[in-house]
């Protein structure tokens, strides 16, 4: 940590916070040069709230130096994190795709695409499940005796399935039929869900809040490993700006970033981010290119009803050509 | 809603999205010009999700033309909604300044300040909760039991206790002890929290979340209002920006907004949105001059442990000093 | 400057990296700890470019202590600036509307409202100029020769006259005509058009680029001071975020935030910022509350053609009635 | 244009705009519903400014449905503009890597490096010139002469050279000595130096301002096209966020959504937007798989002084890599 003294502190005022600073704890080495003094604090601990000594009197700033995370950082890591889902193995060298079926309907109709699906490699699905959503008027997702049933046709299939949870009380319920957790962009920093998350014994995709840092995003993961859960993937998703022509602005920058900032797989989201099927293509090549560990799309069976489509959903054959092009891609850039 | 044809798109295509159109209970109007089609759905329902118009084939773009929400709005509603929090009214004409002490040994040494703090004017303190935070290091809030001794303490001196509640199963245990609920800007789209909010018969200050637009805002208060809560108040904490020099810019053209299109109070936070000591009475004083009816300021007794300190916090007088002002200013525009 | 190691940066590095220190002649404060090391740079000069050293071996990150600027700073300045434009004051204790007038026909009738105009107080008028426009198609502003015709009428009256200046080449001739002259958002950094506007004689009322931050706002202030010119008001006029219901988001924090860290007036215009004729007054209300020293508003005369119009636009009513508003609450704030 | 009538518009109202949408010599097509009318107004021309509506009684919004652009829209173009910067094709099917080279010191010294360039494929180099700075104290930039310096040695060692004009007084004589003008993201809508350069004839590289939407961009490009320069090249360089672990954040849905909206080649500079060394390469490789006609990435030459250096640049080994990359990636999606 630098505490930076105002330029008119006086030498009470800065032997004030050299006190403070030593009672936390610090080391402190000062430095005072004509017109302002900076003091450097050695051996901070990730628990200690920086913000404190904001309020001190002649502090004009105050800077943290050391990450505010440890078991996800790569610092100390030399090999990033393969988190296996079931017999699945994430990260490391390996590019997962995940088909997002959105539509129980769909998922009813699985075995139809099962070999198609298949035989472009993919092994998870993400089912759609009870959940509270923007408009209290909008539709509110399937009963739940229909999660058992989606278990059970993905798995018949030879599937493994991931499931969002957004509420702390079915969290249990939810993992009962799932390989894998989704906590979606909304709950990143719902503390509450990432505590019984961090205590429950399953694989966590863990999306990008839209208004969240980078670093804010791996101490969520950070909150869930201390918790005891250390089978966490990344997966950005889009974050907020001015830019209207698309939903959100998919930040993949923050992959590369990321994944030098922490030894977790990080995936990406374009269907969600962009939200025009066009551009879902382009952009999870991209994803790739940047880094990506995996990315998870929205598939949408041809024969589906129209109420329940969704203008970024792929059909079979773009969300075969998707994975064909992802696949090279990766070969290019080390990836098997 | 509005449909708007791509500019090439088939007789077929419009015909097609007229049929669906029709199979959805709207009358269509159809408006074709040299070189596009626009078609006119009249009657829709709140319910709706004019997205699922977007994926069909020869659609370029959806518009919604009525607000997604009804019992929050203005329309239809002469008058703005008071709120009444065990006696203290909020909204209408009245100002109302809520201190905000989140430290328990301030909450402790209240009498000491009480007799200040009422001759102001004050009759609503926010206490400090059980609470996740974002990092997994950071100070986590104060033990359960102290939430009933706060309440005895706030209760004696003659205030009204307001809490926040970040968890479901923490909500009932928290309306025990408080006569005003909070959501915190990280849960305003929790909507698991929301529906248990909804059912208990308590007042609730909502802040606004870090990247919800104006609209998401006041569809969370529907949400509250839809699950049989109608005593909500909005308060506007701050967004995400660019800008570094404030943690979170304070957006007080969404009081304004949120006035105009919803008939509930609005509440601003400045301490919160600023995070700078210096700057929190002229935002107070703005966000009254903008239209709103209260603020939350982060009040600190003189005399408490500089470890529990934080940046934005008024000392008592400057407190006393920022209520003479808004007071004032609330006069000039026609408050009491 | 503070240069932070990697936490695995050699001795070698750290030599490397104090040694280029010395030869741009800093002192150099060393902190070890144990697993970071911290470089304090005391000495640094405006003109260094600090990011040098962000490209060096084993350097994880830098930060630049001291402002960027100097003449615009209110370091060591115990007074604010008061502008002065031909006469009339600003800044100070003042408090400044500038009615915008920005069709040709209204300013032509300027005659049949200049005693109402007067009485309320107003003595600048924004007039409007020759002037590109985002889109090529859009209208493109007045003849050349009108400017004349707008200096002789606005002089008849009584008031002095501001022009917008958007092309170094036009500076000069827009100078000859108006008392003051206004650099626009989409100029603040056209580093030509400073640099011409700071050799002119005539103050400038500097708006804040849609996507600058307040330091990038008051760098280019100091660029025109720097060029010579020293009457330089800044305008905060609404930033680029996600918020659609306004066309920008108007930052007041930005205003108490200018008015710290400058010994410049800082103006508001809330006209362009929200766009919406009903927010204007209270935005206007709140920009002086945040302690703006005047505010740019848009006044449209009641007889003038439509196709001018502007939705933002007062008509000259509400136009008394925020000034006779605005006033009050300086003097709250201790205005005159 | 479509017009949204308030719910509680009155028959004068709407008739009143009915009539004045005639005026302007639109069809009209009313659309009633039960508390809302929408009018469509059907044969818009691109210089018709539609907020005058916004302005009007009883008007609730105002939407364009046309696109603001005509000569850089995709719409009624079958095929991707080529431009031809004095030899070399740039859009299409090709592949283009730009090695931007800003310091003097290191042009040169070009010939040293000019095989290696030769054989990884490169042609353009981006030098250096006469710029303005964000501050007023930083680097100005070399003396104009060695335009002509530099412009012969790029021209011996067999490259075509691209040069940025800030200001439109130098347009033409930096014309004179490039192959290829630059306009920076803070010029994107300095229309006045957009307009003398539609008038020369050379290709123009038009950079995406930092708060610049799409739409706003191909309008700057309409801009150029419109004044009679139809070789424009789109180029991403990172648009302003919240986040702060970039410098800028590279949006590169934009690149896939600008490809279809516009004929014109689309290209990205990462080093500027990332501003960090060790992701450039991801995220050049990324901007390709996203569709990039090319990117643009600063080279360092290894000997050059460190007080040039910036922390960005590759070193010509990383640079070489880069280029492999990118053209295997190129020829998975069909680029050659």
């Amino acid at each position: 940590m630098v505490v930076f003294m105002k330029n008119n502190a006086s030498e009470e005022e800065v032997e004030a916070v050299i006190k403070k600073l030593n009672a936390f704890g610090f080391d402190v080495h000062r430095s005072s040069g004509v017109s302002q003094t900076v003091l450097g604090a050695i051996g901070v601990s990730p628990g200690f709230d920086h913000r404190i000594f904001r309020g001190l009197s002649g502090v004009a700033d105050v800077q943290r130096v050391t990450e505010p995370y440890k078991l996800a950082s790569r610092v100390g890591r030399d090999t990033s994190t393969v988190v296996d889902v079931d017999g699945v193995k994430m990260g490391g060298t390996a590019i997962t795709v995940i088909a997002s079926i959105t539509s129980l309907e769909s998922i009813l109709q699985l075995k139809q695409i099962e070999p198609k699906l298949r035989s472009s490699g993919v092994s998870l699905i993400q089912g759609t499940v009870l959940k509270p959503r923007t408009s209290f008027y909008d539709y509110h997702g399937v009963e739940e005796e229909h999660l058992m049933l989606m278990h059970q046709i993905v798995d018949e299939c030879g599937f493994k399935l991931m499931l969002e949870v957004s509420t702390s009380d079915l969290a249990e319920k939810t993992a009962n039929y799932a390989s894998m957790l989704l906590v979606g962009a909304r709950n990143m920093q719902n503390f509450g869900l990432l505590q019984v998350l961090g205590e429950i014994n399953k694989p966590v995709l863990l999306e990008r809040g839209f208004a969240a840092t980078v670093e804010e995003w791996i101490m969520s993961a950070e909150y869930l490993m201390r918790a005891g859960n250390t089978n966490i993937i990344l997966c950005e998703r889009g974050i907020r700006t001015f830019e209207v022509a698309t939903r959100y602005t998919l930040d993949l920058s923050a992959v590369s970033i990321a994944k030098s900032k922490s030894h977790l797989p990080v995936f990406v989201n374009p269907s969600q981010g962009v939200r025009l099927r066009d551009h879902v293509r382009p952009m999870a090549s991209a994803a790739i290119a940047a880094g990506a560990d995996g990315v998870v799309i929205h598939l949408q069976n041809e024969s589906m009803n129209v109420t329940k489509s969704v203008s970024e959903a792929l059909n079979l054959d773009q969300f075969r050509g998707l994975i064909e092009e992802v696949k090279q891609i990766g070969q290019i850039i080390g990836r098997t």
